[in-house]
């Protein structure tokens, strides 16, 4: 059986979303994120990074294989499922160029802009407009690589779709609003629509006492 | 040919590290970081993020090949040289869950904390404090992964081991030392002996005027 330690956070959803389209069985378990529960030793066992999501794969007859980070784990659970991730090395490449620029630039900026809105201590305005408008500016990255694709990395549904959802759903940290990026509207509108990311949803919001 | 757009930045240095060590051809082109030029109109069209490095691939006979983000392009030299990327799906899980904390966590704090020391206009401690606490974090997080393994990933060497050399080798802008992570010291060390590694800093070195 696969686990899925998670909460209703941007990074955890990818997970459930991943698992429900590709119809691989998973058994979903709360760490409360808002009660410090990531920093437990319990969980630090599992990932020393204490974040969200963690994969446990009990099935392996063996010790179980536990994975973190949720882009190594949609990279994992497709290539496992053979879906969401085409085979095609330039294809291939598009998702992987997504799913990095998620990682390390639409994410961050998210996250951080976020904190520095909503969670500082100290309101600093020169780091609320730093990242405030790095968030915007990757949007507006985005909504450009949507004027052109029906997924943001092509023609397919991939991966990396599952990716740039998980913050674009829990955009209201941010405070970004997708009026200004149409084409990112679309795609987000057709995104909420699927049954599999409608049911991860409601799975990950079930984790919430 | 492969061209590689690049300067002497701690992202740029992967490419040129991963094609050394795959005996791949290709030719460096400098795109000055420090005078802006990632940001002119003519690099915004081969990269709209603004961001190096860049490869391009013009042998593909249609139009030439195009791919940004440092990972994707190491995950995709991987592949197409069938190296520093294993088969096995666990030993492959451990790469890309080392890119990814690469990625989404040591890159964005190593960045950041440099940035609010060393370029920021206004002197924020808060900021200064949040970013360095997150790049000693992390490191310790390595540490404790370097502890246990030869390489990031495992006994085998990779392309995870070419994205954390990048911003390891750039550790003097957030102020990282060594000294505290004696298993990330040992790991280095071996890393930049390494003859492909000598060879892709001259290269990128060479490319500042």
């Amino acid at each position: 059986m696969l686990h899925i330690y998670a909460f209703s956070t941007p990074n955890s959803i990818k997970v459930p979303i991943a698992l429900e389209e590709t119809g691989l069985e998973y058994r979903l378990h709360a760490v409360n994120t808002k009660a410090g529960d990531q920093r437990t030793d319990a969980f630090k066992a599992l990932n020393p990074n204490a974040k969200v999501p963690v994969l446990v794969d009990d099935s392996t007859g063996t010790a179980p294989f536990v994975l973190t980070e949720s882009a190594a784990i949609l990279v994992h659970l497709a290539e496992r499922s053979g879906r969401l991730l085409p085979s095609d090395p330039t294809a291939r490449a598009r998702v992987f160029e997504q799913l990095f620029f998620h990682a390390s630039a639409l994410s961050p900026a998210f996250g951080q802009s976020g904190y520095f809105q909503k969670l500082a201590p100290e309101k600093l305005p020169a780091a609320i407009a730093r990242f405030g408008d790095e968030a915007r500016r990757v949007m507006r990255v985005l909504d450009d690589v949507l004027a052109d694709r029906t997924y943001v990395a092509g023609e397919a549904y991939s991966i990396a779709d599952i990716a740039h959802f998980g913050w674009l759903w829990r955009r209201a940290f941010p405070g970004i609003e997708l009026e200004e990026t149409p084409h990112v509207k679309r795609w987000y509108d057709a995104m909420a629509e699927r049954p599999a990311v409608i049911k991860a949803i409601a799975a990950v919001e079930g984790l919430v006492p």
